[in-house]
């Protein structure tokens, strides 16, 4: 993935995604054959299929299984895939909710989840409420069935309590992080701490640390490797979140990834944003407070907008710190003593999560 | 509970239900412990306490303690509370999902969750939305952490797959049957066979076969004593809704419970309205399709509505409906053969399902 060459001791990424792609799919047509049986409607197991089918980069498996490597693992991989399939379950759970809150269009070029639901209701009057709420029951299931992969994981039962206990605390930690982003009105939208703690909840730990240190447990790691993923969490998903930022309103220099208006309508309280509403002269800020976060932002807007971030030096200070914490990784890495295989794994991942263009 | 003699043989519920309650009193307590250590808004967890703390009849839990004495549980019984425990948590959660996806002003006498986040914004102009937004999260929390108490319920490893493929499956359930409820916008609201599908799945399974079967799963109950619950789960189940159909519209005879308008109001689709639909004649369907599912409802018309309940025999056919079903309940539990104790706990529920006044 990061470099050409075959390496027999090299993991093979893209044999660990189709694994998980595989145990994804096999997992749901036995729940929608289940349906069919108990006479459940279709379409709810094929709304999951189809959200995880449009996309996504499927980092948080990657990492579970490149972790269980980390930690020795050796084998069959089976229980680590089927944790790793978890995952991505457990992400679709979170992004179907998250579009619900944000009544977001859509997601990975396709309508969200509560607008499909909507359509679906036709007429009726009240399908923005009952559409939401369909897409709401979705997510729930996505999360219980993200649950029942890990319940049978046929995990080894002393690392099962282990494994369990992650789980709960991730989920409880990405919530968390959640609730602080949707009721945090009090504070400023120059906040950078802030900015930096939201994405400490919400990606730091449940992209980067959680997925390593699950797929750790499956192999049965102790406490030095999962403090070596705690260490690797913060930098490399803060370094990850704010290339997202980054690339969501500048897009990627080669053009792959086009510069989009989501989070700037949308009114996202980014670490880029906080530093642009810092550095901004008044007349800047007063721009900035009056474009960003408005549902209606033109094109001409949004260029505006990326100005007023280039020219604060927003947008270099933040090219800035994600080469600081991939640095920061790196260092982690080199004091980690991973067997070659996953060390070679994780710093591709580590350039995959903070530079990639598309 | 059944009668006034103290019986050393019996099960003593009130006492059960303390051992639940104590138990979700310190598992909240550890995570406001937690949340304050970590920096986490406190109101999170207090909100799922208050919502705990402001009533429900704790009928799953009682009845999955019964469950796991009715299959030879005897001596600790400190893994069933447990599992009885996050039944509650489960519940809490899905009436906190369920009030928003009503948008229902109360619960238990108290503001909806979604109003109380709503309240707590202020004047934003997006309360509305972002309320919602952190009662969904609340919810989520409410399901993760009822999964955490299942996790940490110190099970025996040979039965920790059954009750977690009990669990598991009773959620999926619930999901579905929701599901059906909110989506399910096509079918005609004289339709007894499809309100009762939504019972089945809503109620019969999820509030009663199911925490059955979790206690006798937890105390390794075979094939015949799931057998046994899941005859006893739809008459039962059935039942106790009908009951609660019935309460909501007319109150209960001595008064104890008021009849109130909130069934009517939402349009809630029940087998007694659906019996009103198919008897009446013209006028009077023509009037419950005018008057039911208003949010605007006042006491006249709801008078009215009764009247038409009363005259078309809609609420005597649901009476006999409900008195068929304990029969039934009867029958099953006359050939169970269960311990004398649990025998009797399930008999004394039995009749505070289906004829609680309260």
């Amino acid at each position: 993935m990061t470099s050409g060459v075959v390496d027999a001791q090299a993991i093979d990424l893209r044999a660990v995604q189709r694994q998980v792609d595989a145990a994804l799919e096999d997992f749901l047509a036995e729940k929608t054959r289940a349906a069919a049986d108990r006479g459940h409607p279709p379409e709810v197991v094929q709304t999951v299929r189809d959200f995880l089918a449009a996309g996504g980069k499927r980092i948080r498996a990657l990492l579970c299984v490149v972790g269980w490597h980390a930690a020795g693992g050796d084998g069959d991989a089976t229980s680590a895939v089927r944790v790793a399939a978890s995952l991505e379950l457990f992400v679709a759970f979170a992004l179907i909710h998250d579009d619900i809150m944000d009544d977001s269009a859509s997601r990975r070029g396709r309508p969200a989840v509560h607008r499909v639901m909507r359509a679906r209701l036709g007429e009726d009057e009240r399908a923005e409420r009952l559409g939401a709420g369909g897409a709401l029951l979705v997510g729930n299931l996505a999360l219980m069935w993200a649950q029942e992969l890990l319940h049978t994981a046929r995990l080894e039962p002393g690392r099962q309590r282990l494994v369990h206990g992650l789980f709960d605390a991730m989920l409880e930690e990405v919530m968390y992080g959640q609730y602080l982003d949707v009721m945090g009105t009090g504070r400023g939208a120059d906040d950078v701490e802030a900015a930096l703690r939201i994405i400490h909840y919400k990606t730091a730990t449940a992209t980067i640390e959680r997925p390593l240190q699950l797929g750790a447990a499956v192999a049965g790691a102790g406490e030095a490797t999962m403090d070596v993923f705690t260490r690797l969490g913060l930098p490399l998903g803060e370094a990850f979140q704010l290339r997202d930022d980054l690339l969501d309103v500048f897009g990627s220099p080669g053009g792959a990834c086009a510069p989009g208006l989501s989070d700037l309508r949308e009114g996202k309280r980014t670490v880029l944003l906080a530093l642009g509403l810092q550095r901004g002269d008044e007349v800047q800020r007063e721009r900035l407070h009056h474009l960003v976060g408005r549902p209606d932002l033109g094109e001409r807007e949004a260029a505006d907008v990326r100005t007023i971030l280039q020219d604060t030096g927003a947008r270099e200070h933040t090219e800035r710190m994600i080469a600081a914490r991939y640095n920061q990784v790196l260092q982690v890495l080199d004091g980690a003593g991973f067997p070659q295989a996953a060390d070679h794994a994780l710093r591709g991942l580590a350039v995959t999560a903070t530079r990639y263009t598309s």
